[in-house]
């Protein structure tokens, strides 16, 4: 069975609280409540992490080669910032899909860069909690059609 | 109903025979195809317009305002160099889902820009035709959920 | 007697219904007639002409010279993104006034950067369909002043 | 009544004698008699103000507030260097028209960007002194369409 | 035999009452006409196609493939604004050569950037009409020696 | 009563030893002190925590919300580099007053940018230990003359 | 006794009128008064001056050299724009406090840059008058432990 | 006779004292001194004149033409703020030298662009007050030279 | 004997399995062995630490003073992001040698920058694991030259 | 007869076993052969030199002034950088044709940039040998048409 | 034998005399001799050359081809100008080492980017004379592990 | 005796016949001959060296310390591009004055930059010949005031 590893960045544990006009009233376990109901309809398996370390975000995600065929991942800040996390994937090797909640492109400039999106599969950007149902959805077709190999 | 007006732009017409690495092997109809069933599993009606002239697609977009719902474009070369089209989106006042088939953020630099991405509500790139049937789930699980008005 | 080529750019015909916090609750027709009203007024005669496509805009510029002497434009979006409809300016050779409803200069970044300002005699931004008017105004003064000849 | 404060900036004293290609023939005096003769015909009042001195000129506009409606200003040299004029006309907090003689976009690079037209009302560029003309009436129709109120 | 698409711009229709000193006196019928004795000379048919139309230019380069062995385009004021025409060009696949008339690189700025001269075979720029006889001599001379394939 | 929460980022618990000329021979214990002995001198309470961990830093200000009413933060090196802090802050939605010992304007260029200062109340550069104490005063006098809500 | 120079400059004479949003709704007379309090209190002289003139500010900073020991000033508008500002202060030798009402940071991009902090003792921005009075009292709380020497 | 106008900017009036080793230990009428005797050998009448202002100065240059054949200036911090000056120097249209007692191409970056050294004849830097008697020689004999108009 | 620190960036740990054809086939302890081995030759002792954490990286660096005479460093990512490991290295103030495995000119534009270059004493980039053999012989050999104190 | 003057710039000696891919199989002999013919066939005479030296290529165009009339330059790397070779150009005062044998627009970003190109009558790019071949028979179709002098 | 070219580049040839603090007392023969003995050490042949002209650097090393193995190059100041330095060593086609004996990124900006170093193997800065023998030993031990073809 | 180095770059042999307009009609014997009279009646000797090779430049100047007290230069076009240049006169050590006969900041843009001003004495622009003089006289006064060593 394909096995999907899923990512959230840091602040992602304050979901619900958070600004909510920006990012919705969903907690995050609401949220992996729903990613899990779609692994399940979609008929892979997912782990999720959240952490708002970078290292440790690193460390997870550079362990994931041959253990997970996909990685699902809202680099929320790190994002913008984080040529670790880049390398980290890189390093993995795996296809990657970069989902955000809120749209990027209308928020600060900074936000507009990306350190992950040229070496992802794709990115969707913009749906609240959809972001991820809806990538997951896409990672999963394109690794039944394309076989779980990079 | 939802209706909801999905906008190919120059080019697309193409599809199948031009760069199939980059783009796929779908023709447009083929696609055209999967976007009309999507529509009718998720219960919306769509019009589908294609056109390489920017004025045309102004006009079209244009338009839209009370006749459509949301709108769904991919708007190809026009994404970086067109504020007419901007600004048609900006009139129509309608919800906006930005599709790409490639990723945009691995090719050459001008096309990390899009005068489109801040208006919209997402943006869903690289999943070839896929993009085309996750950003219209997007869009209708929006307008279902927040009443179809902007 | 003086002629007078009117230009409206893209998205124009849909003044009255678009944005009306930026650009006014007058129609596209209303404002035509104050301008129709305004030449018979100063004693010139007018062509008004609108179009969303770049290139039915740069093949009636293009034919003005000899027909007109003189050209008021709102170039609309294609202010900033439109070579061709410079090169058409340059090619008629007429003195050209540039309007805008809306004041260009206190929006987007992009829409500072105009691609006819400095071909342009003069400039009016800001005052709504005023704008035309005061344009118009200034650019018959200039013809009556200065010969109608660049 | 409605009252109009004009304010000429540097080096616009010198007007008929200087650089005449650029700036016409027409003295200081002879465009403020032909402003004066606009004010009485559209039936409102104005007080007309030179310096060369930004301080002198932030003193006059700071005071602008509750003596006058509206401000039309030709900030000449200080259009591009001068933030204490920009914080001056939002202290006053009245509405503004900026004019310029020359078309400020077609000169040195420098003279493109404005420190007010981004929070003026309107712009009126490059017809020598019917600027002025131009700019004074249309604030005065903004003027008596809004009320005098910013 | 080798048929090689000839393509003119915009504003192109205009040569010969258009600026002449920067574009010569030579109208576009007599320029076609030069082709076409070139074209018979060094044994090749020709289509010439112009447009003020970018999306009609798209659509007539896109279904080239297989039709033409080589494109001859001048591409004038969308060679600096069109994303779609490069993309067009980029859907077609044969060999291009781009060219044009004035020398690009001693006028304004925005000139200086082209989105077709990365992706043809090579660039003749200057030589007034002579700049497609040139062009089209080192289209047919490479078609000749490689074969007609890109 | 108002309880703040002090931030000192990383490598501020070298203090004392790390490049005195720049930052003073006070080690952090000794500031700490002072800082309570200012809380004490205004009655309000402080929690004071250090860390070189921008994950720690992020974990801690994003469960500051209802436990403090005023965030005093020298970020320190991560004032250049993280949007993670900055998102933490956003999140909590706590006045928030940031904090340098040295002159950050007069050191390297890449110091002048700080990802926190737009987002916060107000900035003390430059006193050294005494930045901390004044910053700590103006957010206590800001907290009890707005009440202690964002 | 440690004497202090209190600069204002351009604009700052309207406080209390002036968009008091930004600026809080005290007088410059009322801020003055605060800041002769804080003066006795820490035992220190001060002359307060203000003006919109930037000559004016120039030559009182440029004769402050043996008559005062620091320089507290809110540049204002001229903490952007003015290098005579910078080279007077420079001239005076004198330990310098930057003072801003509101956060500098979050305004115009404009206003992020300072001709005077780099050559600042220190800045303190944001915290309304207390401003003021908290560079007073980091600046005097310097001169006493230094020395008032530069 | 030719007659020469002599300008020093602003901070110019504290040679001598301010910062001595950027400037050297001389006081403006010592070197004014220089300047007289260097007129009086070259047979030419000079006029000095210094402000910290910049309106005073625009003024004092604006009436030159007629008066002076010639201008001979040390714009100091004006020189790279002020567009004014640059305006003032065009409008009296009079031949100009440049001149900066220390060499402002080693100091901050601010300091290498210059709003007049494009308009002047010449340019002397980093001489100390040999550049007033290096610049007003080569003044001279240019006019000598070419005559005296512009 | 002389003791030096040895940092490995993140995702060192992934060495030999990660990106092969840019990094090498070693793993992290075969590398760490040849460091070793070097080390004995060169009569020094070093203690090896990893960690893809930049926290955990700054607080060991931090307490190298004293403790090692010299840093040898490979940054990885944080290369060119981290000013906290910039400033942990200033802090520590030992000489500091920058190593890293894979040519970074010839990689991404982002990784032409790096935050620790200039405080560095020397770089050796490209030479896969010899990087870290010729550092730290070099490292060595200055530290016997110059007597290991800063 | 007309005489052209043709110039080889550095490394262009190599040809032939120089990145045959980029720069074709020919050896600088060959080509040398191709444009004498060329030159026979147009009835021209050429000169043919080659130098590594950019001192020795401006000498040899700085004397060719009077000698030849039109200038054939491939300035090679020195295209890039050597406004030396474009000030001799200026002095010699000849129509200069620029040729490139590989597209220069599709390689690294710093050959976009030419010191020649906007000096020059025309620029002929991308075509291999064909290069000079069509280069110099647009110089010598131009020198005819206009005469020899520039 | 493996043979190795070793080049100095301009101005390196005043080594001992030249600026001792930045670039050592030792002399360029001093430093030879030290290059040779490395040279015996591993084994390997090596040709040294210095020239202050970037001509017969060019032609050096363009005939390196065959003759060498390998490619020592310290390019001082034609590092950051010579593209014909660069195409030269693309020429050449061996494995190159690029090496400076301060660390040229402390100094000026300008020095931070090389013409070299991304078609370098590797590189070595800032070690003094050691930076010629690390990058000796480092290409020495490439070309012995990988055979000695490009 | 104080001996003066005086050099100059490439083109300048051509003085003369070169573009009389922009560098006046004298040739560089004549201007050498006034050169040598300005040295005889400042009673120090010259030595006058003219190339346009960038090598020959360098090896000159870099022999110049302890042979000559002052270095006179023209660049010309090396003043733009060479680094060599600079490093040269850096190696020397001597005080040097760099002189242009065109006044370079109202010509081409790359123009305005030099890689020598910062680290000269002074420079002299645009006075034609006149600016060697000047140079030469401010030199030497420089060098008989300050004793000649840098």
């Amino acid at each position: 069975m394909i096995k999907i590893l899923v990512i959230h960045g840091p602040n992602l544990d304050l979901l619900g609280s958070r600004e909510q006009k920006l990012y919705g009233h969903l907690t995050l376990p609401e949220i992996n409540t729903q990613i899990r109901k779609m692994a399940q309809k979609t008929k892979v398996g997912v782990e999720i992490f959240q952490s708002n370390d970078e290292g440790k975000l690193v460390s997870k995600i550079g362990k994931a080669k041959g253990k997970y065929q996909g990685l699902l991942i809202n680099p929320a800040a790190y994002t913008h910032t984080s040529v670790a996390l880049r390398d980290a994937i890189l390093s993995a090797g795996i296809p990657t899909v970069e989902v955000h909640l809120s749209n990027i492109y209308c928020r600060e400039e900074f936000r507009r860069h990306s350190f992950i999106s040229d070496i992802a599969l794709g990115q969707v950007v913009g749906f609240g909690p959809d972001s991820y149902l809806l990538g997951l959805e896409g990672l999963v077709n394109y690794l039944k059609r394309e076989g779980s190999g990079p």
